[in-house]
């Protein structure tokens, strides 16, 4: 039998694929090496949120008296954390699971070797396709420091099946990752350490708003060290010195456990993809065109592993432009409005460009911002807390960006994504009527 | 000095036009009698959401232990929840006052009373106007209820402000404020009974999820009485007895106190209305054009007084319209997809048409519906809790009303408000990048 799509990876792109071309009536074979989901489900996106949300409860416990409520004690059960986390990914694989099988997807466990772009090798079998869809994602990337091979070190996979609180915690990288799990053992009582190269934590995200986030932090004390380079990292007595270099000298840092964020990278090897000799970009990415089409007919790369993105939303979509592709269905991938949210407490979102990105591009635009508590259901629910919207808009009023610090920033940056995406205009969010009161209705405020 | 606009009411239908009109460049007079913000920011939307939060913060102490955190006690300060819920009006009305005063507008207190469409008097001082808008607002509408005018009752507002849990509340009406008392008192510890005219609560919302909310809140201890219409109240030892007929036989519910949460009417006399002679609908309501212009030129109504909606984001928008109107800039007012929220915990909101709406107006239509649980994030925020997403479409796919029960829906439900209000169809939200993960996506899964 010849499939009409074998898909490699069963991560938010592989899953997304093999459910819209099953469903469409394509005959799917989808191959995965571990769990339904990838990182995103089983050791990303759902597992992070799940702990941050018990994080979230045990800080609603002890900071209750803003809101009337008294909690003369609470405490927290992290093994019990980790259990709920397992059950939730669980469940959620499992409806994975149960939709690709209602769409007759067949899924194969185990890993798939490409031998050319229309055959594929799986343990003794071997499955031939008319169409080939890469996802096979991204992996942590850790780089060369002196002497982390000698160490214990944790990567986001370890921190997450980790069951006991370690006393204190050093972070190499204070990106999204590194951020939220900053956030989630600063609720659990851990004295926090972030080291980052750049001169703020969150490289992609607004800049301004990044540093609010920030100081806010630090007043809950995370220690940060901005614009330092990790020049090595040692076991100790009481876990890890991390050594580090800073414009007006050395210095280092000493914590229990020390968690690895720098980077991620797309996994191009081990399956066969340079039997494939597909065309790369200047960066070294694999070339896709606005079908998310490599340079061989046919063969598409989605999510992490084309090097655009690396965010499971932008792998989603990406994964239906390449179905919609092989299905002859109009479509094309646009990156113009694709959100990042850091789900830390406050969540901090962004669509479009920054401020950042629009003067490295010598665009002129305008800045409309304003503090979250224009809503008088943010003041309600955010006792003492600060948030930030702010929009760039071109000089004709047409939505480039825009920024929130605040909750619920993660369900409202959307709006923000849709407008950037239909280059619509600031004004154009008035013709709507916003429900009152929410923290939305701040759109229509600007 | 001639106003070019005078305004009475200073609600969100009021303050809203003379913010705006003033940010144009008119001069604006605004005459409120209470406090600026009307009923919505005083004892309505803003308070009730306040106290609700503070409810919110005591249930997830109360139920933290689904997420693997120990909370052995928690109790509230219900003194201080109202303390809270003043400071946080406190904050919002001289937000809008400093607005209203950097716009030029001057705020008159005292009653206004209309001489003509040109002429308002209020206290010693007459006003000249080009243009008036008349935002009054409504008041709470107390039936002619045997016994009642003997019993020391509550409104919403008594409600609001009073500082000690009664043992039980028997609660008129099930519509929005009702149930949204009902949610609170229950979260506190009161033994609530919602007695309700028509055979389900909440009447405006999608039936069938106003349903299983109740079913929640039945698991709960609120007890639900429907199709029952209250015959009589009376005072007697421990608080109140209410008397009421359903189609089986009478009975009665003996409660500390009752809360009157029947409707709400426009506040039409006491002004001068009638010096206006404005011209009446079939229902009795003023009649306005699509620019919120009554059938006397350069008299506008907007907010609860015309009837429509009596909603306070209604009022806004039509304000918005009324300002355009007397500025020359082309606008018009849609009612076609008015959000409608109930700040229960779950939250339940819809914007455009019910099932029962579409019924009754003959239209065929299609049901897509989702549990919440296709949404990784709800999973995981939402221990043991259910979620629907309910969208209706019409043949060719255009959404024509959506309803939600999970939260954060009240944040979400604007999404739908758009679609509907630009008439596009179910699929039109797969061309945007959702973030993820977030409840939102449940949108693009539908």
């Amino acid at each position: 039998m010849k499939y009409q799509l074998a898909i490699i990876g069963g991560g938010p792109a592989g899953y997304t694929a093999a459910e819209a071309a099953g469903k469409a009536g394509l005959s799917v074979v989808l191959f995965e090496k571990k769990s339904l989901g990838g990182v995103c489900l089983n050791e990303g996106c759902i597992p992070t949120k799940t702990l941050l949300y018990s994080a979230k409860v045990y800080d609603y416990a002890r900071h209750a008296s803003k809101y009337a409520v008294n909690v003369p004690e609470a405490s927290f059960d992290l093994g019990k954390i980790i259990a709920r986390k397992q059950k939730v990914v669980r469940k959620l694989v499992l409806g994975i699971k149960s939709k690709l099988t209602a769409h007759g997807v067949n899924i194969v466990t185990g890993e798939a070797v490409i031998a050319d772009s229309h055959t594929v090798r799986c343990g003794e079998e071997t499955y031939e396709c008319e169409n080939l869809m890469l996802c096979t994602g991204s992996e942590t990337f850790i780089p060369p420091i002196p002497g982390l091979e000698n160490v214990d070190y944790w990567t986001h996979r370890d921190a997450l099946d980790n069951k006991e609180v370690p006393a204190s915690l050093a972070i190499v990288g204070g990106g999204v990752i590194g951020m939220e799990f900053a956030s989630f053992f600063c609720s659990l009582g851990v004295q926090v350490t972030v080291i980052e190269m750049m001169d703020e934590i969150l490289g992609g995200m607004d800049k301004e708003l990044s540093a609010l986030l920030r100081a806010d932090y630090a007043k809950r004390g995370i220690k940060f060290l901005l614009s330092t380079k990790v020049t090595g990292i040692s076991k100790d007595e009481a876990g890890v010195t991390v050594s580090y270099e800073q414009a007006d000298g050395a210095g280092s840092v000493q914590a229990a456990k020390v968690l690895m964020s720098v980077g991620r990278r797309p996994v191009t090897k081990g399956y066969g993809l340079e039997n494939l000799g597909l065309e790369v970009t200047e960066r070294r990415c694999i070339k896709v065109d606005e079908h998310m089409q490599s340079s061989v007919p046919g063969v598409y790369v989605c999510g992490d592993l084309n090097g655009v993105s690396l965010l499971a939303h932008t792998a989603v979509r990406e994964a239906e432009v390449a179905v919609h592709h092989i299905l002859g269905k109009e479509d094309a991938m646009s990156y113009r409005a694709i959100p990042g949210v850091v789900y830390t407490n406050p969540e901090i979102a962004g669509a479009g460009m920054t401020e950042e990105a629009l003067k490295a591009a010598g665009m002129s635009y305008n800045i409309v911002k304003l503090p979250m508590a224009y809503s008088g259901r943010f003041v309600a629910e955010n006792e003492g807390v600060n948030g930030v919207c702010k929009v760039l808009t071109a000089e004709d009023g047409t939505v480039l960006g825009a920024h929130l610090l605040g909750n619920p920033a993660s369900e409202l940056v959307v709006l923000a994504g849709m407008a950037i995406e239909d280059r619509r205009k600031l004004e154009d969010w008035k013709r709507y009527v916003f429900p009152h009161p929410t923290v939305g209705e701040i759109f229509r405020e600007l």
